[in-house]
């Protein structure tokens, strides 16, 4: 790992976005998406996006700019089609927006279809409950997943991201695949030369098991047919329901992947005073429950991705893989743009 | 597995509710839902169900008609306060106020605290199912798993299930514990002798694995650190979120469990001709899909239990644990009403 100081990759990267002709404003947005996702530790959402997004502009296959066509919108569910925007971006302006509605109607929600490749769900689960709200989110993604009992890559591994927030503990963020591991988790480890992978995380061809990297094909679903249960219900709700793309038709080639964003407003289901203390007291119950003998101790989700985050605040630094750096830098040189410093 | 009349089972079981004060329209309801579940072959939340509700009856754990106090709703948003009513004429009513607020708004959400053990919650998603909605359904349990890393019982398996309509595939129905396996189906094994379970269903008193049926202690999270975080959101939003029981407090014996019951009312989100053909052809594309080496074919979520219902439904009958019926008939001759048959 190197390390590179928050800041600077940031400008960095917004000017890079800029440079292909994306506005100041959301050059900005996908930077701090991008790196706040490796302050996370999920650096398969991180800047390692930055040259895959610059060559979908370039292609034209993702609009520089956020052009939405709004669909239909009662009030409290929206269905807006993202023209093949920035994911990042119609994930941000859709979560604020069903957060506008559940503000008014103690739930909100808006779907986008014809997205990009939209990165850590995460970011916009945490955009909710960082306004007091619980945010669940749902995405599809391209084909990565075969059916239980198939071998075929049809289905996407269609994460599922919900946050709630906490007071004085840390607040709970769940970001899962359906998969047993992210498929940009076993790129990564491609691109490091690791030619074993572990038990369990890839199927091949034939869809038997394999721990060879070079015969894995798809990765199975988490917890067998219950992973592939979530994975199809996914892909009805964040996908078909709208009209979204699913599997093949969530490709970059293709319609794009599509969104789901809840947002619930607590203040329509509690008092938030009465919230806070319970989720508090809740939190501390089940972290502080006997441990089992080989424990490396109770942690809530998302909370080692916070420790983390709250560690690279504090220093004001990130570590990322050397590999994702120099694919930045890389595109910033042929842009004749400064690279984001190693420190 | 012996065989019973289906007309006959839910009469002798509404009989019995009745027996004990429930009202005939909510002890049928009841009934049904009990029967549906073995039908579905998910006998774990069958007529196995049935002496257990009586008892609670009984001892005043459980009100033999539904008493609602409506806390909050402001239309699209409910939340009650169940008065520890029969969970299953709770969940009921809480989908078809969901429904209804869903046909208004597009999402409608009711949310129940204080209810009963409310048995499969595949019912109360497929009821939006049924009526041309997505219904999306969690609830919270009492004390059955321990956390990742720990080896105390303080969270429930916290299920979740979601139905979406089809129109000439099988509409899928996700029902799933956050546990591997449900509790129910490891205390129908040791109700019937069985003193070994399969590797990964249980933990013992120090949270390590076990294959024993006298030591397993806890049931581990489906996925490991993915449903044990499942686990904990469901937490919050179908029990902290509006003030419901969690762990120890789902107790029959404390507040009781809690539900959130969502509806989507498709035509908002779509035209809903076009949905119907997208996921017709969503499912026959999965199900067309390449089959694995080993594989026993590829099934959409609920997709068997569907095949065990519509076979039941064609011989009027159903097959039920033999020690299961004999609970329902040792109620009943206790009460002097007439047993269910053997056919």
């Amino acid at each position: 790992m190197v390390r590179i100081n928050i800041d600077d990759a940031k400008k960095k990267i917004t000017a890079i976005f800029k440079n292909v002709g994306v506005c100041e404003d959301e050059a900005a947005i996908i930077a701090d998406m991008l790196v706040e996702a490796d302050q996370r530790g999920v650096n398969s959402h991180g800047i390692l996006c930055t040259a895959r997004y610059v060559r979908l502009i370039r292609e034209g296959k993702m609009r520089p700019n956020m052009a939405v066509n709004v669909i239909r919108d009662n009030g409290t569910v929206a269905v807006w089609d993202g023209n093949r925007s920035s994911g990042q971006i119609l994930g941000y302006r859709a979560m604020e927006d069903a957060m506008k509605k559940a503000k008014e109607h103690g739930i909100g929600c808006v779907c986008v279809k014809g997205a990009n490749h939209f990165g850590a769900l995460a970011y916009y689960a945490q955009m909710a409950q960082k306004a007091g709200m619980i945010g669940y989110v749902m995405g599809t993604g391209d084909s990565t997943m075969a059916p239980f009992g198939g071998c075929e890559k049809v289905i996407g591994n269609n994460p599922v991201a919900v946050a709630a927030p906490a007071c004085k503990e840390v607040s709970p963020v769940l970001d899962m695949a359906m998969t047993v591991v992210a498929n940009g988790k076993l790129t990564n480890m491609r691109r490091q030369g690791i030619e074993t992978i572990p038990e369990g995380w890839g199927l091949d061809r034939e869809g038997m098991p394999t721990t060879n990297m070079k015969d894995y094909y798809t990765v199975p679903p988490m917890a067998g047919y219950k992973g592939w249960g979530m994975a199809v219900m996914v892909d009805i709700l964040a996908g078909v329901l709208f009209g979204g793309g699913t599997g093949d038709r969530a490709k970059d080639v293709s319609e794009g992947p599509s969104l789901m964003m809840v947002a619930f407003d607590i203040s329509a289901f509690n008092d938030p005073e009465k919230y806070y203390a319970d989720v508090d007291a809740r939190i501390a119950e089940l972290k502080g429950s006997k441990l089992a003998k080989n424990s490396k101790g109770i942690f809530m989700p998302g909370e080692m991705e916070d420790r983390k985050y709250k560690a690279t605040l504090e220093s004001g630094t990130v570590e990322v893989l050397p590999e994702n750096l120099k694919m930045v830098n890389d595109v910033a040189a042929e842009m004749g743009l400064e690279g984001i410093k190693e420190i």
